[in-house]
């Protein structure tokens, strides 16, 4: 399924009629039932055939590699990615949803980083992209160590969503809101704006500026800013061409 | 004009008689109108004389850079940087601000990263320096990618200003009481404080702490820190020598 | 008192009946009293002795560094470090609570980076850690720029402490209490999810992805996650053994 | 074909029954033939038919980025790759061998960083990591800036190539010999050794340490380690577990 | 001086008439007599107007990046600068020549780290930018730490010089002729490879294609491209338009 | 043995009568016989006790961790470091002269980086130190990956060491000459070459020459300078204080 996953982000990042995703959780009671424990379980057991500890860690180290770099396409997809949660979003929902541009919530939502529960460190993406999503090593410890879950208005408090709805249709309806109202925007500005952010979190602020100017030496050629210019001059609704 | 702030800025940041600095805007109604858009579009308009796009792109970059060098002047400058913000403080008003070392506001200001608006991806700063001056990527990503407004209570909500203050006199005010604050403390702590979290905000603890003993090895041998050690045995106010 | 405190703290490291620490101030009146002025008053005249300031620099650096090197202990500790702090917290109360993992406090607590006051910049961490703790460099400027102090209330409010209790004890009892319940999770979990964060604050998230593959492929293989699961599917408590 | 070599090395990278790599050229006059410049210049007269620069940019880029994983996937092959070159071995030549681990080439090889030839900076590899592999920024300059071709003689004496012979036939003999000798040692050590060498080559030691001490604390745990003591001790030779 | 030859060589960045530098030297006996010792000491003595040993760190700091950032302009100029060496080249000779692309030298010429015969640390680029243009640490560390002159030979040998000539004359002669050549070239294509070259030598190999990929998504749509493949295919020699 | 050997280095660091050290191996037939093989064979059955892998892996991370610091303290010793190599040289020897600073041999000497034929990769420093030592990744992964030994000419050429010398009295005769002539320079100088040298290979050329002035701002105050300086106008060998 994440496999999948990918191959859809994949698509979705060069199709040029794409220009916003919404990703919600299809069930009523959880955006993401997370991992399978029992299939899990099962899993490990079979796994355990290898016997020589060095082999096993090569099998696992290529399994978990490969699950990172599925969510990793959505961080990668070069339109910007909003998330609906509701429900229980635990585990490999806050894997998911750290990938992706806006995080927007219901008030019933259940956070948690659970995999201390079940014996591990989370290794999907959640301990590397959480502390630069809210910004604070401090709550990051807390919830990830204790593996308490919280709710939507701590959630909110922190900083890890950008806001919180009624419920599960009232989020999917902002999320779609919010998508449109980027899609109407230059494609070039915004595809642009994702990647120079996602760029400037993993480097220091001379090398963002640099990596800037180069970008913008090529994009700022497009006609979508005298397009953008003169609606706005003229009070028009600027229309762009795909990307 | 910016050049020109640049050189003040360079000026400032040696001049000894300088030991902190209030940034405001002069009219009532804006801290700053942001780009000339007509301006700019009669400038898009005659760079299109070159007509090989990779030439184009050599003169664009070149431009930005000299452009992004302007905003960097002010946090480069040796000494702190308070800026007062009020009324229309879009666009390059983010730029410029989050270059500064401390924001303070009136209750008036509506701050916007336009850039999105115009057909472009914000390139003087605000991409690199805001999310590290909020801590948090999710509310950057927003508000950069739907070019949104926002009001002076969410701009404190989100840590992008430290105080806000009823109207636009009271918070220069405000920022030339932090900044006589400032002022009156040792100028080789000051400085030296302001470096190193400079230099910290881009590079690992452990180089951080690295960088610091090396700088604290010359500052720590002023006689500042007697002096303020003496002083504050003898509850009196100490005075430092000019830097 | 510094050094033997590393070297404490280098030995729960790796003590495998130490899953998690509370560190508490003794006294009533303060977690700690910062640094004893007087003393070190005398220790500059001292170390006027050296006339040669590039060998009296070299003195100093050597000093900071080892300083440096004892709070790090803190950090570098294996197991989850829960500092408990009351009344006066200042200086280096705060470079040792940013190198712990979760931070409490009572409501009478009285921070500040009051280097500055004593006209030097902090140089045994906090210009380095604190940033990263809180996610905010425009509050960090100002509190460390200005020296003034500050109360539960807004350290609560910028993430720097995680909760404020009514007061000492209840402080203490709850950092236990916190400290108990990751006691109760395997520690491969706990200590694997600290290191890995640890990790993350200082580099990109390809690297903090890339380790964790690598980490998790020795720890996976660890006899806790089944022991997680299996007692999760039969709702027992699950034991794990010592780390 | 670039797609298809990928995929290819992604399959050798896991597939336990392979060891070491030999890549070599079919053809009797050259390793590759390089860029095939008609059907290059048909394309790019084919890609003008966007005609928004920063469309345009978006399309070049995807696609360079493209073709980069497919030599990076060279690189990130889990399996030591030696790469035997003879005749013609230009442009993507060099961008192709400097993702390998080992170079071998014969007496007549002819190298050279065409790009700047046919009016543009190499962007599949060649300018990131021939200065890596070579160690020296003076000569790789020259040959990069002035596109001049350079023998065997000269890829030997600045450390391109490990070792010359007198054809192609002798050079994929020596490095069939050489893939056997490092096929017969552990493929925990081996694997492990590239590993760790592409990582530390972007890091700094402190970090290639740490990278080490944790790679190591799961492949410590091989059999491989005491079947090669005990095989030395007793001047057996060892056999090893596939990998 | 040196803040005049800064000056030129910003102008000559992006003058489009320039499309390749020679820097050399115009007396017979030495490409630079390097510092002034006797000026230099009496500056010293000068500067023991300021007592306060932080206020003095705070002065020469600012000298020397201001000293640092003259040498760093020949690095950043745009155009590939070749050096011609010849004579005394002691000192800053080592300092400006290792911020070119490419050094020729004569056969008479001396070179030597000689800073720490004059009591200092090389603090003008030579420590950080000579270890990555020989890419060998322990030849470094021995010429720096010992301040031993070396003759064209031995850097040859060592790759800092890329070839030696008979005289100054020669080494001139030789320098126009590399410029000739490299001006020939697409200026596209040539200040694009100075430029990811560069930017490759500070970078890990990932970011170093990134930051090619996007640099390329601009230049490769220049005209130079297909008018380099089109002369190449019609044997005519190209022409290109100035940058 | 390697624990005394770090605490040595630690103390020699910051005795000011050490101005430089020469280490140099005993034995007439090795410089390092490397790991004693049957007593490590013996250790890893001892270490089978444990049984679960992960907490093996801990065990196992942290006995690196603690080799490996041993290694880097030769590294840390602010005092330039000689080693006079002879005889084997094979594995540990390899990882302990990379810490040095200069390298000379004798003819007869054998290098090697064994490790790969014990069934691991190397983990205490080679891996991470060497092709910085050495520039030259091919190289490099070539003696890595097959644990061929090479001798004092192969070592001469790739840069490894700095000069081969007849027997192991000659090299260690050079050796202290070589430590004289820099013991007879500013220790100011000599120690700032060092650190500046070091911090520069892990870091960018920008953060080499940010560090270099702040070194330097203290360092320039000494009285070395102008001793050295005066010297050298009246043609005096200069003496220098302590360090």
């Amino acid at each position: 399924m994440w496999e999948n996953m990918a191959q859809i982000f994949n698509k979705l990042s060069s199709d040029p009629r794409v220009r916003a995703i919404v990703l919600s959780g299809a069930g009523e009671k959880a955006f993401t039932t997370g991992l399978d424990v029992k299939a899990a379980s099962e899993g490990l057991l079979s796994s355990d055939a290898k016997t020589d500890p060095a082999r096993k860690a090569a099998v696992l180290r290529r399994h978990i590699t490969a699950f990172q770099d599925c969510i990793t396409a959505v961080e990668r997809c070069e339109k910007p990615v909003i998330v609906a949660l509701h429900g229980f979003s635990l585990g490999l929902g806050i894997d998911l949803s750290t990938a992706t541009d806006v995080r927007l919530c219901s008030r019933d939502t259940r956070f948690g980083v659970k995999e201390v529960d079940i014996g591990l460190a989370a290794d999907i993406g959640t301990l590397s992209r959480l502390p630069k999503v809210v910004g604070n090593y401090g709550w990051v410890k807390e919830v990830a160590l204790t593996a308490r879950e919280f709710g939507a208005e701590e959630a909110l408090r922190v900083g890890f969503v950008n806001a919180v709805y009624d419920n599960r249709e009232a989020t999917i309806a902002a999320a779609f809101k919010l998508a449109s109202l980027i899609a109407s925007k230059s494609p070039v500005a915004v595809q642009g704006t994702k990647e120079i952010l996602n760029f400037s979190r993993d480097h220091s602020v001379q090398d963002g500026l640099r990596y800037t100017s180069v970008w913008n030496s090529a994009a700022l050629q497009t006609q979508d800013v005298s397009a953008a210019l003169l609606s706005g001059l003229q009070k028009r609704t600027p229309t762009f061409e795909k990307l």
